[in-house]
């Protein structure tokens, strides 16, 4: 599953993206990944040494910029729309599907949108110069922990041209270089977005050097090279493209695969409230990654949920697919070994009863791929036991897995969701486009002095 | 360069561990990386299981737990150095580099300091159950972000027994089981500790199967195939076996395969004291990888400093490498453009001289490696733009590069040193053993109802 960036209350949120293209993603794994050509080893290189440039400007500076690239996307709207409507024009003589000719087109609302949410990325608190840790480690020996930018992003993504304005801001407002791929399908509008971001930023203390765009799929390919160069690559694209891109780089790598989500009805639920959460977890964006795919059920409540929910499905056009125990009370279609742990990305949705909290927490940990699960009850000991047993990067009570989002989380903005155990974990919004740094300043001292006992450390911690 | 496990101040710090076996490591690179067997899939599903019921003890029983490792180590104390009287006469039959027996050997002394460091584990504060975040997203819908373990951890490292120790409790202690593969020189070490290790454990709260220890060199490159098994790498040996595993696997790797340190000898440096730092910097331990390799020097500086330090290298058994201008001043190798990024991981030390501060960034920005650099200077001025624009793990003023050490920064022990951009970055304690989850707890809302404004966000902030 893709996410996409959410950086507006109006925008769609997050994981609100189809895989409509996933059939395209198949093609990568096939490739090799050529070695970066000299060309783009220096445009490389221009990216680093811009974003350590911008590394250095102050709060004031990024959000001024990032500003004026709000007002450049503004002034260069109607060439932002024409090369949209080029791309639609090229997308229509492709045949393209009508899933991404949504995601690639660009009228003037979804502009304005955009433009908006740009702002509000300008208005995010800054994550630079926070520190962390403040010890001193010795008289005149003084330990600081600072946040500082990662250096340089290196972002690929498939049709969707606004991801172009969000990244390149959340980019910028965290003192960060980015390196943008965008589908080939939405080459024209990439190519106005990133003159308009561009001119806003010479406008700027930012260099515009700080931002490129790659157009050619070899490029993007020598991208995963980049080592030493590029700090943190982000994939927003089909599961195949994540995999591939994980596969065939040693930068670490910033997303998901798989958003196979599941919601298990407590023997303790109320029937009414999970049947509304199941139902705005499934039909409410069925293609977003946060949806869920399964739905468990206790077997003493299945009796009285199934009834209830069958109908309600069937009227919301969802195509049922249970075990034997769920077929014995109306599901239609048998499920097979393949349905457990399916993502779906449609109004499909596998049910199974489970015999416990216990089998429940089982077949999660069987089939999950730790991205959301929830739990419908009233029962206070099972929620805690599912809230604290279940491995994933959100675990939730009484509520639509649809929730798992940067934008509802109240981060205001995200670079996606993230399916890896370490942090940054779930939802990661511009905590995730920095890192930290150890400051030590001292008065001449050794570490053979501590080593021979002649001095100790006292580790006092000091005020933050 | 290796990192090893330091968590005790009688120990040698991390840094300090050498690449005399580093030759070995080449080999790796040539092997295939097996699929793991269906035997080590279910030892790993084992430890999985074993590790997830660990997450779920409470700070006094992993405290406990640890204690009784140490406990159990003491009693063991004969079967443990006799496990390793076999291996050092194994060692000597295969006539094993002298520095690598060095590792190997544990006599009574380095035993006793190894299980005092396993008590101080238990005594660390609890990184778990932590709330970091705490928000209200609307009436009745609060999210929260607690610290939880990662789950468990692949460690694979070379020579030393002592090791397996400190790495299983600091797993233990932090809630992660842990799979263990140390070298075959080490293996009736190894065995005899986890022997004790597990023997501790049947006496806790904590499934002694939390730890296993793989003997086979299949085993622990298949290892490397356990994602979703295994959520952390902790490779801890020479650069080559570091570059492999990060080659070959999808599980993230924590570590460094370099640590190319640097020393910048200001215009406006003190001499005596840079000169202080900078004989501590290369010889107190220089197999370490906080160790420096290379020195930079201020032009103006130049024909004060090196004639001063030269004399003091040579004393101290340093061999120097100079460029042309280092050279009229007296350093007799010339150094090649290998010099410049070779981690000597010796007493030999690059040396060039540099036109002014930017010259400096330049350098340590082509050839660094990203660990920790230092500036020796009394310029304020000179101080803040090294120690903002230098891209490192740790940036130092006026004190010796060695300090970048877990122990030293007061973490009390640490897992290893990440030059990694990401966090966890620098010297890695306890909290890069640990992750986050997200808790979402409702009452039955549905992401539509805000979609359609009929709801808002209030995200207001509760206390942590």
């Amino acid at each position: 599953m893709t996410s996409i960036v959410s950086s507006s209350p109006a925008a769609s949120s997050t994981a609100d993206s189809s895989t409509a293209d996933s059939a395209r993603a198949a093609s990568p794994a096939a490739a090799a990944v050529p070695d970066p050509s000299p060309e783009l080893l220096q445009r490389a290189v221009t990216v680093r040494q811009s974003a350590m440039d911008l590394g250095q400007c102050s709060d004031r500076q990024r959000q001024q910029a990032v500003l004026a690239m709000a007002e450049a996307l503004q002034a260069s709207r109607q060439a932002i729309l024409a090369a949209n409507a080029a791309d639609l024009e090229a997308a229509a003589a492709d045949q393209l599907a009508p899933a991404l000719v949504a995601r690639l087109k660009l009228d003037a609302a979804k502009l304005e949108a955009a433009i908006e949410g740009v702002r509000q990325v300008a208005a995010l608190p800054d994550p630079l110069g926070q520190r962390q840790l403040h010890t001193e480690l010795d008289q005149g020996l003084v330990l600081e922990r600072i946040t500082v930018p990662l250096g340089v992003l290196g972002v690929i993504f498939e049709a969707r041209p606004d991801a172009v304005m969000q990244i390149a801001s959340l980019a910028i407002r965290s003192g960060n270089g980015a390196i943008l791929k965008g589908g080939r399908e939405a080459s024209r509008s990439c190519a106005a977005i990133l003159d308009a971001l561009q001119e806003g930023l010479a406008r700027s203390a930012v260099a515009p050097e700080a931002l490129a765009l790659l157009t050619s799929r070899e490029e993007s390919l020598a991208l995963l090279k980049l080592d030493g160069l590029v700090d943190l690559i982000i994939p927003r694209g089909s599961n195949a493209l994540v995999r591939f891109i994980q596969d065939n780089t040693r930068i670490p790598v910033l997303g998901h695969a798989d958003g196979v989500c599941h919601l298990y009805v407590d023997a303790a639920a109320d029937c009414a409230l999970s049947l509304r959460v199941a139902l705005d977890a499934k039909t409410h964006y069925p293609a977003a990654c946060n949806a869920i795919e399964t739905l468990l059920v206790h077997r003493t409540i299945a009796d009285r949920f199934l009834p209830l929910a069958l109908p309600a499905f069937a009227a919301a056009g969802v195509e049922l697919r249970g075990d034997a125990a769920s077929q014995a009370l109306g599901v239609a279609v048998a499920a097979s070994e393949d349905d457990w742990g399916c993502e779906y990305s449609d109004l499909i949705l596998a049910v199974k009863v489970v015999e416990d909290l216990d089998g429940a927490l089982e077949h999660i940990s069987r089939y999950g791929s730790r991205h959301t699960e929830a739990i419908c009850t009233a029962d206070e000991q099972a929620a805690d036991r599912f809230l604290a047993g279940v491995d994933s990067a959100g675990v939730f009570l009484n509520c639509s897995t649809r929730f798992a989002d940067g934008f509802r989380y109240g981060f205001g903005a995200e670079v996606g969701i993230s399916t890896q155990t370490l942090p940054p974990r779930g939802p990661v919004g511009l905590e995730g486009l920095i890192t930290y740094r150890y400051r030590l300043r001292g008065q001449g001292q050794t570490a053979a002095d501590y080593a021979s006992g002649e001095r100790q450390f006292s580790h006092r911690a000091l005020p933050l």
